[in-house]
């Protein structure tokens, strides 16, 4: 664990086949999974439908997706439609404890804990690949579940390795991290000969549900280097335009208010990015009072920022008037050190995009004359020679899931119920889906919104037959055209 | 000109090539034109780019639009890069009179003015097609900017008889407005032998702006009848997005508000259908302090709307407390006698979707027992037997351009600069394109964008080199891919 | 009638004792009175409950208030109670003719035309002040209902120079306007010896609603030159925190859009002043996508405006970047000459308090080097000789009255029902009041309140007698103490 | 500690004169004053100025208010301009436990825990009450610093009970808290004989900040039962519409969030009255997109909330479709336990309000067939004989307090701004002023604003001479009548 953890004793628990934080606390996160099953109707029926035909029966799911609540309730309805799964976070600061203790405590393997070092993320992700073969070796997953893609870039990575290429593996590492995946890889090439070559030859697809995942596989399928089949998740509209927007809308301040209970009302913030994150970033701070700059690059994201009313600039105009900075881009170097150098004293600046590159962290915490100093876990301050101080939050990772607990349970709920209607596809059409990146059809998208109705009280209207040919789509949808925007 | 029209004197005009309601405004109608270019940088910046080459030189380009200022603006623009133009409203309510007053006195054939009958209306969309060939017939036009598809239409209806199927043509009426168009076509049939099969000749292209002509041509499309190639311009981003959404919002208050100066705040105010229009409907209510109330077929969008706070329900929940009542759905029969019967005394009843359909409005104004009275111009109310009345607005006509001056300008200057390119676009490859549904290129789309940015103080930010390749765009843009929802 | 008037032509009805536009309008106005009669629950339960009783019978009422289609529902009130009625507006602009006209066609007096000279105004509050006493001189009010106090300053100038002090009437006027009431003074003064003084010797009160018209009453008392009690209806809740407020947001963005058509979001809107009619403004304006900012002299509402997330700035800090600026203060000067000459190019400058003088709108007209266009009636550009143009809407007068219809219907119920509960009061105490300023009482205001509560479908909660001591007020109100600010 | 305290072994310290749960927590607590005194300008502020001067140079300061971050620097403050401070929480919930540390490390004695039972609570109040006088006994304060009325409550109960009415403290207990303090009263009374007649003799004065504690003191006053003179700080603009208000929207939903971590878009959010707190509650709960629905008893904030655009009706009336109940009354038996049983499953109950009676919690613990759950500290679920669940939130306690970190740091500025000019004020005027309920001048709330304004960038503007005297205020303010509402 990193010098961030509390000084309260932890015990890792390794009994059995997970490594958790703290076993005991199993019967509280119990207590959220129930509170979360009924805030999650859309996974929790599809659960239902399927538990009977059992579509994942005996196949072997990795899952490499922040370990919370909500993912709780994901694994478990895997588990229950007949996968066989492990699991890890894919962020190692995301792992709400007693979650992992929970699913821990069901003897399903999870591999988690908040505020792991790098090294120990890493290992948990193989870990998460290693399913014993019962000969003192190891199978790899016939399926994964990833979040940002590092699954299945270790993947795609160790096999490169194995298949003779050593180039990037012995190439100078950008970042510690990549160091650290780098040595990772150079073990398991000693230990394991072949792993990833076993792996690659069970593994059916991945689904994936990031905006930043979702970029790394269209890139891969563009260098025809995409090894499996590929649903995109994200890009269903229930994900998309729910988790991306309305998680982040209920879960920015969160991860603010648990950091630094900070007053909102007043304060120029800094959103850089208008996507969906952004949107549902700058929409939260608003509603606090908060006056919004938006920094974008793409002209049309720029003018709707514009016609919400935000002020649209540059982050260089908003140096030292801006109290807060929240990047929402998946670019990196959105924030350098040297806008961090010139902000106003006392701002808050942190990510809530997936990876942490999009502050400069590293270079934030090996500059001369910067003194740190740790307020508590996941809140760092930073003085500069000038005698400013920043805050930095969750070391630059995702401040909802670093600081808070994440989107809530209801808007996870349509994007796991996509995870799993995707990963039922992958495994249905394992022999003839091409090593491509596949949405789900529209009338999935429908069915999953519907699914989480009800909870809510929504009445929806039924079209007559004479308007559904009036409009030309059928009574029971899909209602629209495949480009259509929401 | 039918009842409704102030009993003011009007006279009109048709000296030279027009019919406008009193050209003696075209003073006016100039002023604002003026006032509405500083507010159009989008659409003046294309105007002046493309002013030298003149892409358009000589082609005749018919129009059928609201003829308001903002179209004046459109016009010009079409003249100046080249066109040969005629115009008319493609709505009975829409025209501004002193705009169609300032263009004819210009010399640009326009025939448009507000509060047509409906045969006027139709001859006026003939006059707009009908080119003098300077030998005492008519040549058709090259190309067609179309909103609502009426031109596309009555082209297609009309080529279809002259090919010798009557069928339509002879078939019983669903409604008056498909009786005087049946009528038209009979006699332009008689007294113009072939006439439209001279159109289809020269007609290489039409660009259509509403989200109801697109679904026309998908249609005739599918059924392979497209005569020529189209440009879907409404699913543009910096259409679809920004004309329906923040046009809807900035205009329907202003319908309401010169109709009935009607306080919204405290109201229950039902927004039917909650598609790009029903939002920026629901979004503007809202916001004066109604207590909006959605009905949605779409499960997508009804839960779009819940994530929102608004209550979704149907249309027979909310009779008895709904106060007022906007259709926006691009289908029909949303709202029927039956539910206005059983609407709350008072309630207000209108329509921002394109067409009149979307209300039972001639079951209404045929229905025994209902009694009527005209308050002032496109504001009626309909008292029936049970002592309860409401009003309906504009006919329940588009309530925006009925009662009040449409979309204001700079949202319009999205639209019409799509509308150029468009224009440009289909006559540049009309050797080439195939009688299909095109889009226009996203680096168009966001180049509109750009265009709008300076004029509202809007700052983009550049990427660096690096920045553009870590996500795999390049630093000019395009950013997103096809399937991006923004 | 000034320049700005329509060229259409205008006949003054002067048949019988009125003046308005044109008697011919009587009809729609009537229409509109029945809508309006719907929209104003509590003055119409007021009506109700008191026309038996009669409590005004009798008593001679002069109005002194825009002459709208509301307050033809609050004159028809007043004589419904009894009261013998004469009316002017207080506003060149704000009369709506067809309410001017039906109220005519009644047979009662009023004198209000929409685009008056100042000239015309004075002498139309002179008429609505002389009740034909039958012997062919006049009588003047028992009550007054102001707005603004132009009948109180009016009678009070008059009253003084009677007593024989003529320094006022004699020194030099600050302004066009005080010229003219100057000169009508002088006139009167000639014409009806002792006429003012027959006035006072009958006058038993006034009631004014606002903020600047009582700030007036209460500068009287204070001199102790008030002749008259006076009640204070402006700071009832349901009239300064429902009319300024609520008011407002319904009508600033209606003012606009008739004005100028022009799109509100993306603009930056300069709001002056945070009281209760700039929160109502700026609410609006955000409401529409506007940036907006304000600018406050008290700390107090300035750090509200902060807190509700508005840049708050000075003017000279804004110019350049505002393009719409609206007065809301109550106080003079607020927007120069030299603001305006720096503004944005085609910057949009209007006023929503009382009095025109916010704006320096007389040294604008004066100006050297100036141009002046008139756009429409109330819409005028002035471009300075840095070709910089701005729009004047109402010439600086009420926005929301001059170039749209004022508040609605609902809102002003609130504020009429008050207006009426006082001049009731002021009559059955006319014996005991003393000549100072009064408020009306809670349980009033709550009353007022409660009568608008059906007709928007609230359901109150009612105290049981145990929680009601808790809180210790009476089960049925009033439920708060005086200084409460809601 | 009561049973909800988490299992984690919690060390009392009480070497020295203090007793808060861990006191190797002051670290960390520092660190977080550090940043809070940046957050709280106006308070810092007034320190810098009467440091050198120190107004209560060994003045006897008891302060009982929620012994938080920004409570520390209140403390500090005090003693900075000279006060001998002792503190009490005045909720069971609302420490935080590394503020108390950091406090009471300080020398500065502190009696504070996060989970007390109401016996300790009631035991630390009197700790707080007990300056040493060095000679074993006990002297009282000579101010009181009071938020809710317990420290006056218990000084007037003790003195009563000396003065030899002994009625209350021998009359059966109302509640299991009143039993406490009676129980406590009557052990000071045996082993403290004339403590609170010593206490009485030397006290100067009461600032109270809570809409119910200011109730109390009214009501005392009223019945002419005040023993001292008081300042109503709740009533300063800078207090009630700012932290009741901006406060609470702050604040509830992060209550909400660190309890529940529950979605709140599309939920049915109730809150049960629309006062300030109210208002801020529901604005916060609507910008997270539930539908909110308020209840009221009275018409004007009824009217208010409907105007917002609200659902206004009883709380009956929700029951079956709220998901979500927030009290924010001040009364009592706002929810019972009959509305309880009657809620739809899973519902979320909790209070913002400052007693815990608005929801009949010791009903609901003490009902038959009612099952309980502990969840986590704070959150606890009740299951109805129905199968339903609700979900209680801080045991009914204010829940931002208990179940998150109270209002931020910027707007207790303003509060605790008000509470130190009080002090100073009530020290000032010991001799002067009378035992009755004093409100602080307006010049003094709009300097608590003023305070404020440089840190949030916020430029005022000043009026000219000319202005100020044509409104008829100073230059430098005051700008407001006393009426004014804000």
């Amino acid at each position: 664990m990193n010098a961030q953890t509390k000084p309260d004793a932890r015990r890792f628990s390794t009994e059995g086949d997970y490594k958790v934080a703290d076993i005991s606390l199993a019967d509280w996160g119990r207590k959220e999974i129930d509170i979360a099953e009924h805030e999650m109707p859309g996974l929790m029926s599809i659960r239902r439908k399927h538990a009977a035909g059992a579509p994942l029966k005996g196949v072997r799911v990795t899952g490499s997706l922040h370990m919370t609540i909500q993912t709780a309730v994901l694994i478990e309805t895997l588990k229950d439609i007949g996968a066989d799964v492990r699991w890890a976070s894919c962020n190692i600061f995301s792992t709400q404890d007693h979650a992992a203790a929970a699913i821990a405590a069901t003897g399903t393997p999870v591999f988690a804990w908040k505020g792991e070092t790098l090294e120990e993320y890493w290992d948990c992700t193989l870990d998460a690949l290693s399913f014993p073969d019962g000969k003192g070796g190891f199978l790899g997953p016939e399926l994964v579940v990833d979040d940002g893609g590092d699954v299945t870039l270790l993947i795609h990575k160790g096999y490169e390795l194995e298949q003779g290429d050593e180039s990037w593996v012995n190439a100078a590492a950008g970042s510690h991290e990549e160091q650290v995946i780098k040595n990772l890889l150079k073990r398991v090439h000693a230990e394991r000969r072949g792993f990833w070559t076993t792996v690659v030859r069970d593994w059916k697809g991945v689904s994936e549900e990031t905006t930043t995942g979702v970029h790394r596989l269209y890139q891969l399928a563009q260098e025809q280097k995409l090894l499996i089949p590929a649903i995109n998740v994200n890009d269903s509209v229930t994900k998309s335009k729910f988790d991306n927007l309305y998680g982040c809308r209920e879960s920015l301040a969160d991860g603010l208010k648990r950091a630094m209970d900070v007053m909102l009302a007043g304060k120029v913030a800094v959103v850089c990015g208008y996507g969906d994150v952004g949107k549902g970033s700058a929409a939260s701070l608003r509603a606090y009072g908060a006056r919004v700059v938006v920094t974008e690059i793409d002209p049309i994201c720029a003018l709707q920022a514009a016609m919400e009313g935000y002020e649209v600039t540059t982050i260089e105009d908003t140096l030292g008037r801006g109290d807060i900075y929240v990047t929402t881009t998946g670019n990196k170097d959105i924030i350098t050190v040297a806008h961090m150098q010139a902000m106003k004293d006392q701002a808050i600046v942190c990510n809530i995009g997936h990876f942490d590159n999009e502050i400069q962290v590293e270079k934030l915490q090996s500059m001369n004359g910067v003194a740190h100093t740790n307020i508590k876990p996941q809140v760092d301050k930073y003085t500069f020679a000038n005698g400013n101080s920043i805050f930095l939050l969750a070391e630059g990772r995702l401040v909802n899931l670093g600081c808070a607990t994440g989107h809530p349970s209801f808007v996870m709920s349509n994007s796991f119920a996509n995870q799993t209607l995707a990963q039922i596809d992958l495994w249905a059409n394992k022999d003839t889906y091409a090593k491509k990146v596949y949405l789900l059809p529209k009338h999935l998208d429908e069915e999953v919104a519907r699914l989480h109705l009800e909870k809510i009280g929504v009445k929806l209207t039924r079209l007559t037959k004479e308007q559904a040919d009036y409009i030309g789509v059928p009574v029971e949808g899909p209602f629209k055209p495949d480009h259509y925007r929401y």
